[in-house]
């Protein structure tokens, strides 16, 4: 069965990440999180990514702030897909430090990028990478964009009483 | 067999796109690859999406410029994962539309997004999503970041020599 | 007689909205207010750009925020003029994505964009396009051009007091 | 019968501005060219925008770069929808400078801006404000509309050949 | 004897205006203070530039906010230095659109641009310029800069002990 | 006589810098240039600064491109009015570095700065800062604008024929 | 023994540069602090700069905030490394001016610029660089080093247990 | 005796990086060059950063472009002091993305950034560091600093002949 690994530079993101792990455990997958620091525990991060892929994790979750490393590195150690959430940290210059140290890999080593502090959008991909080969997941995915639509029909409903 | 989605907004992107086309060959995945314009063509785009994960598709790649709606509309039709490539048009402001259009999406309805005209490595992730599943992709990708090393090694002589 | 449509990409953007309804108000112009979410509601937003002319709307309001595609996607499937106004988001980095997401349309398919968060100049712009060729709604716009005189001029003279 | 002025700040901004011109020619309506300059004329940008209204346009298209006050100042003064083209000039800082003094409108005083250099989209909304109340003009839209897609259709075919 | 005009495009811009206002009084400097909108009154923006040579101003400091017009449109219509306030507003994308509005006027009609909110420095340099003609103005403002130095070795002292 | 300096950061600047010169030179005001490295003569800018207004000159005009810390430096140290040009220079941010470190000067040392590369609007500014108290210059300044006026309604003619 | 200067513009950038004092404390490294502002008292910063490796310093650490010109003056009169704190203040532009105008130095003259606000690492880097040809020095560093990943450590099992 | 690496993520850098290494010659300090890929030879960067310093090097020079790993994880691998050179490479958005992901480095792991593309600053600044405890050095860099002052002489002899 299929595993995603959510890991994060610093505790201080688990705030933020922790929405990637709840939508993960929505859509029923395993997920399993972790400390890993680009900066600080750079073994760490070598092991951590020259194995994940034989550990059983299918997709990589990755979010980090500021010069953010943790997203790039764990890619250029590992197979498998790699997923980097830009968090917006205390002395980042308005998230962009964040966004473009992820976003703007070279050539031969893509980190799939979601939007500043998009974890949740993070943990939908996952699944949805998942889901392209395991029907259960792709169904519960069609099921989730269908509640989407029912919230957004409920709350026009309200907002044509009020306005 | 898994096989792969490029499509794109405008036949100008495809000077671009085509690096995504050439990394999937490279893999020896099958890919098609298609005209859809979010802005003049929304019924293709409808029925393109609805359609694409019963078609054998198990990835969608998009690219598009400027205020660049493809990749997210798709991705609002289909529960298939979707990369989206950034690309820089010539009306574009340096970029930065294309980068922000596609990777900001809301809560809900992710974009797995590269660089600014990152297509090589949109093909590359759509190879590891495959991967992730498929031992025989892997093995591949494994080699293919093997030989990056190589030739970083071959160029580290060369410069020793030079410099 | 006119009518304007007033949407939106989601219920949190009404308070920003708000503005557009009721300066329409003011003008005693026809105003529908809806939620229309072009990543989670697809088909009510087709639906509703197909057939907004046919249902006697003269001019569409869109607004929304982050990777904002509701103006842009209904510019390109409604033959009518859509203003856009980018809505700062609470994820937005700095409005930035909204800004440029709603303006930077292809050549083909323009949105009439306003400032950020500017709903009131939506109101004032829709008005202004049935005025020029309503002539009580262009004698109501004069008047209004007015009022702002007349309220700078009471302004000026407190502050020659106070300062 | 409607009228549609197009007016800019420099004769350096006709290369640009030309095509929205040619777009409201090409839609069958009535078009004058000026140059005005906010900064260089500001009796005939007075001039002209208190009596365009009474001389019979009925939207007036205006384009300006670096610091572009030309839109607003026309939008203070007449009472007609004006619609704002940035323009990217020679000493501008990357368009920033255009696309801002012309968004940015403070409230009460709307400009319907369009992208960067984007007077062909200019030329198409002033066509789709008139096409609001004129049924032979919102037919010519919905026409080229059409046209759009079947270019795109035919580059798709293209692509497909190709790549 | 010299005098400064200090004016406004809004009551909401004094809290940062006063600032121009209270250096001046400090230097001595007879100071009028007005409100004028370059988008709500433009016509007394009109006749206060055309005139404030006449009237004896000998420089003229305009603040604005936004799309900010007012410094360009009143250095368009008068021969005398203007001195131009960026100011941040409330919705302001972070000041930039102020500034670039303020800062980047075309060749023949310069503006005197101080920093965001920068209005000190604008009464100041008000000052320096009445001052380069004005021995009296001039010794005061060599006195004050003798006793920002005196403010800085102060602190100096204090953050010798502290940290 | 009135006499202003021009100086600049190294001899790569002259061409933007040479406009100011030329300006000045129109309107017959007394005019010296010189090169003053901030970074690489900071004694030949201490000693030009302390005693600019000792030697006749009335405004200081100071061009420099990158991290640009001439025109602060000199207005640290000099009581004369100092106009100060963002020069885009080779390595370059796109000029934000230059326009940024120039414009954002702390409160008590004002720097009047003009657009990126503006340096003939340095020239006329400092025209006016001496016409505000030279009859003779302000006559010329309101001449000069009178002719900015012929060339835009020249302009207009040939638009009106061509497009 | 090696010796540390902390200088800064204002007493206002204290909160923000104690970090770097202490962490020097933290190291046993001497550290002498001062305020030198390059536009208030730049004598003091010429006779501060030129006479720094005279008095036993062997690395300047320079903070400020705006159009920052303290690090890049120093820089230009010392042979000593200087390192820059960029320091958002109360009127930056979100700290992109005190950023650009530290970093950007022109060539012949570096600044070693850490992040925004990032005294602490500048604290670390002065270390580095006595460290660089001291040995003890160097051990503190390894072991600071090691203690960064015994946090991120804890960090990691409290995060596994919440998540 | 003293020794510094310089590294760089593609021999595509060469070009910007060999000013560092020329300007290091020009002060006799021995120099080596090597392509370290953060992203492409992860184990090589392992290796090299863990031994640098006992491999007789007392400075790390580190240039790379795009989302820039090298300099920050050199950093977290060395206790070395780490100077971070931003290249301006093909797809890079303007430069932003190499200076954010080099500069906004986490508190604990400083890296000494100079200005985009600014491999000479970093040589002298390597040689600066050197020169703080060895005294031949630092002659030489305070002579280097005096022949920058003689060519900014003769460049205003020139220029005051020309203008």
């Amino acid at each position: 069965m299929s595993k995603v690994a959510v890991i994060m530079g610093s505790t201080s993101d688990l705030p933020v990440m922790q929405d990637a792990v709840d939508m993960l455990k929505e859509f029923g997958i395993a997920v399993e999180v972790d400390i890993v620091s680009a900066h600080r525990t750079p073994e760490k991060l070598f092991d951590f990514s020259k194995n994940a892929h034989k550990k059983g994790y299918s997709v990589i979750i990755a979010g980090a702030g500021g010069a953010a490393h943790l997203p790039g590195m764990v890619a250029s150690l590992s197979p498998l897909p790699v997923i980097g959430v830009p968090v917006k940290s205390s002395n980042s210059i308005d998230g962009w430090d964040s966004v473009l140290s992820i976003l703007q890999m070279p050539g031969g080593v893509p980190v799939a990028t979601v939007a500043l502090n998009g974890a949740k959008n993070a943990g939908i991909l996952a699944a949805q990478i998942i889901g392209s080969t395991d029907a259960k997941v792709l169904a519960k995915i069609e099921a989730y964009k269908e509640s989407l639509k029912e919230k957004v029909i409920k709350g026009a409903e309200e907002v044509r009483k009020k306005s």
